[in-house]
């Protein structure tokens, strides 16, 4: 058996069947095992960067690895971004680059480079395997090693010659690795100061945020008072109605302080003190004020859920009913208001939908709005790196099938993997693209501001994305995805059931 | 004077009068120092790679190194892949890469990760600057690194506290480093060898593809019967009427090994011997015989051109004419064909053309009909990372003003860095995409049958480019590309003309 077979049936043996793949001649045999070992469901992407995001968002509607499939240094580092936002939203994704021969390499041929230099930054494991008989338990590592709490990035370099040599092994499956429980101490203290009656916030993340910790933290802060929050940005998000509010930090520095005055206590539940996404001239880093004391209950990696639910044990909560609201919205009428685009959404999003979350500017209308719409899970870019959300929104339909999803999409930030559309069309996937049309990058506008910086002329026109106006209809369909323009708000909704109703991808373009 | 500004100061004097930006919140003062600072020609790319490609078109036609604009970690991914053709195309670039104040990064926020780390590999000198009075002395060195021969990637990293601190401190231009001189020694083993009438190739690269080294290099041909040949993939060939013809080593290895088959000696000008792109299953990795002696006549980053004028001046190689062929091609008709709509080209190409060839597997009649067509300069994709096509087209034209760009361009590998037509737009830049669309990756087919793997039905679909078909007029006119479809080769040949003679951007699809 060759190298490329014991590494696709050690990889499905290990229960990773979904591959994302942009394909080079350094994979070719990898591909060509595909059809020898079946069970692998093969999604291409015309850019590495869709292929990155979409593992990414299969990891986090599905909680198991995808592998992904990189052709050398340059191709890997086209989907470094989107690893990074995998990363910090502690998505499982096994990595496999295809690196030239072992022997070939110190040739230095045109597409030779440091594929490990490239893959650290972002792997929370990297191993280059140079031997055929170790590919099989490499790639069985590999799986183990993305799962490694709090889950990340494994990557397997993998030369040409490894991959096609005779003398694989496919490799038995290795154990998943558990989150550690925390300690007593660490219950104890949360408890502590829970019960002080002291201004106090539990901020939550990872599992802290989904579904089943959400409820809990729930029942804590109703026996504490204790304000449940979290962080700016969220791998996932579990909301709608039948499930607890949340508060969320704002991300402007000044907002963010000012929701947070007075608060004496951050219990820490899979993350820490709210940390500002960059520095101002004159702000703080840290956006609790300076006697603010953290507790950490659990960290990142540790059972953020368990031991949420041992807090909730230690304080005696009772259990709570959990709050019954119904969203009011009623779809909009009129010009397009980014309220009255949120409004309308909250009337209209389907039971359980997948929001996926690049908004940028125009983000907090839709979130406020939706805070008691239908049941959602709404998805993030934890990691801030531009361009995640087409992507992000692909790969969690692959990882969700049934489900409808719902990309709320600036339009400068879409231009960076705009390639996802074909994809989503490829597959045939059930994803609404709301394309957030205000031809800026307002964002840019916020920020020079925010840091004390005077825009001229040459400083503005880098900021306007007029020049020429992006026909965001014409781009949907050139790769095969409807489209239609959103001018007034009862066109949205319109538009909104029909793309919400039919199976497929649907392109709006709502005009900001 | 804040840092941002003593920056942009110090590039100004130290000439670097020319930024490709994708900028982000720790790139603002930056931007804002140039309306402080006039003289610096920003050109926005919706995606770093555009950035990063067109920076190296711009090196290519100038000589001169452009400043780039990346947003931390992630910014500097998504041009790695560019930054590495980069590389290997020799082109000096000076990154700047905006990342985390200094004191900011230490809490971890969302965007902060290992800048330096993803930087090394593909540039000659990395730096990051953590004092504002650094600053100005630091972009000197920058430049004079990324000209450090033979030319390449000087990366400066900027925490965004630097940027904007006071006590910025501009600092004059440090000196151009010269490529050093080759040894006597060098050039006397050259002389004897090519003297001895042994079958040897003078294989050049670099500066001795370019005018004055190929003219005087076909003296040395003329003169002692050595074929003058160049490496598969350069950075910038001269070619056409008046200029000598260079034959190029062919991209697959059997082709390559027959053509060079009974090769004794290669003295080397700049490159080595001819290494295979890959290695493939029984097939060599440097395609001369194995008995061929390698004579380096000048390293890559040695003085090309000096060491081969006095290589003929040790040879007493007499002037010789010109070549004064003229092509006889004339526009094709009927049906497309590659070789017909090669002899289209040839036929219609004005002189001094820039030709940006990823052409990919329909290269080789283009390259071929071009020999003795006008005058023009032929630019590859030397790093072999694909994708790199319309931003090396973007990033010439801004460099050669005045020069029509005529960018052959696969639809596979457009489609890595499809946004490049926005910024063609935007700059109303002169380039001609010839989009050759055979709806596959049609490399891959040729690929996956040399490395001696058998593609199933699953690897099959992943070389298929098909479904959905790219409607290549709708994506260049979203972003502003006036566009038109060439089903035969008159209207390919009305389409051509049309569209060298007027200003600003077309795309022509050429349905294979």
């Amino acid at each position: 058996m060759i190298g490329a077979e014991s590494l696709v049936r050690t990889l499905l043996a290990s229960g990773v069947d979904t591959c994302f793949a942009n394909p080079g001649t350094s994979e070719m045999h990898f591909v060509a095992a595909l059809d020898r070992a079946p069970g692998m469901r093969c999604v291409l992407g015309l850019f590495e960067g869709v292929v990155a995001g979409a593992a990414d968002g299969y990891a986090r509607m599905t909680g198991k690895a995808a592998v992904t499939l990189f052709h050398c240094g340059p191709g890997l580092g086209n989907g470094i971004a989107y690893l990074h936002n995998a990363k910090r939203a502690q998505s499982p994704i096994v990595n496999v680059v295809g690196d030239q021969a072992t022997y070939h390499a110190p040739l230095d041929p045109p597409l030779a480079s440091d594929v490990e230099g490239l893959a650290r930054p972002v792997s929370q494991w990297v191993k280059k395997v140079t031997r055929v008989e170790d590919l099989g338990s490499g790639a069985a590592e590999a799986v183990q090693a993305a799962y490694a709490p709090p889950g990340g990035n494994a990557t397997l370099i993998l030369p040409s010659d490894v991959s096609w040599n005779d003398g694989g092994v496919p490799a038995a499956p290795l154990p998943k690795p558990k989150r550690a429980s925390v300690d007593s101490a660490a219950i104890a203290e949360a408890a502590r100061v829970l019960r002080s009656g002291e201004p106090a916030v539990l901020m939550l993340a990872g599992p802290g945020v989904q579904d089943d910790g959400l409820k809990v933290a729930h029942r804590i802060g109703a026996a504490t008072g204790a304000r449940i929050m979290c962080q700016t940005f969220n791998a996932r998000i579990a909301r709608g109605r039948g499930r607890p509010v949340i508060e969320i930090v704002p991300y402007p520095v000044d907002d963010a302080v000012d929701l947070l005055k007075g608060v004496k206590h951050v219990v820490g539940a899979g993350t820490g003190l709210p940390v500002a996404f960059f520095a101002y001239p004159g702000k703080p880093g840290i956006m609790t004020p300076k006697d603010t004391a953290l507790h950490v209950l659990a960290r990142p990696d540790q059972d953020v859920k368990g031991a949420l639910d041992r807090l909730a044990d230690e304080l005696g909560c009772p259990d709570v009913p959990l709050p019954e609201h119904r969203s009011n919205a009623i779809p909009g009428d009129g010009p397009v208001t980014v309220e009255g685009a949120g409004a309308t959404l909250a009337a209209l999003v389907p039971d359980d939908t997948i929001i996926v979350d690049e908004g940028i500017t125009l983000r907090g209308p839709f979130f406020q709005a939706t805070k008691h719409a239908a049941r959602h899970d709404w998805l993030q870019v934890p990691g801030g790196a531009i361009g995640g959300g087409l992507p992000l929104a692909t790969g969690a339909a692959i990882g969700a099938p049934g489900r409808r999803v719902i990309a709320l999409q600036a339009d400068g930030s879409a231009m960076y993997t705009v390639q996802a559309l074909w994809t989503q069309a490829r597959e045939n996937l059930d994803v609404t693209t709301v394309l957030l049309s205000n031809r800026k990058y307002a964002i840019l506008v916020h920020e020079l501001k925010q840091v004390g910086a005077v825009a001229g002329k040459t400083a503005r026109d880098l900021f306007e994305l007029d020049r020429p106006e992006i026909d965001w209809l014409s781009m949907a369909r050139s790769m095969g995805v409807e489209a239609a323009r959103a001018d007034t708000l009862s066109r949205f909704a319109d538009l909104l059931s029909h793309a919400n109703g039919r199976r497929g991808p649907f392109l709006i373009e709502l005009r900001l």
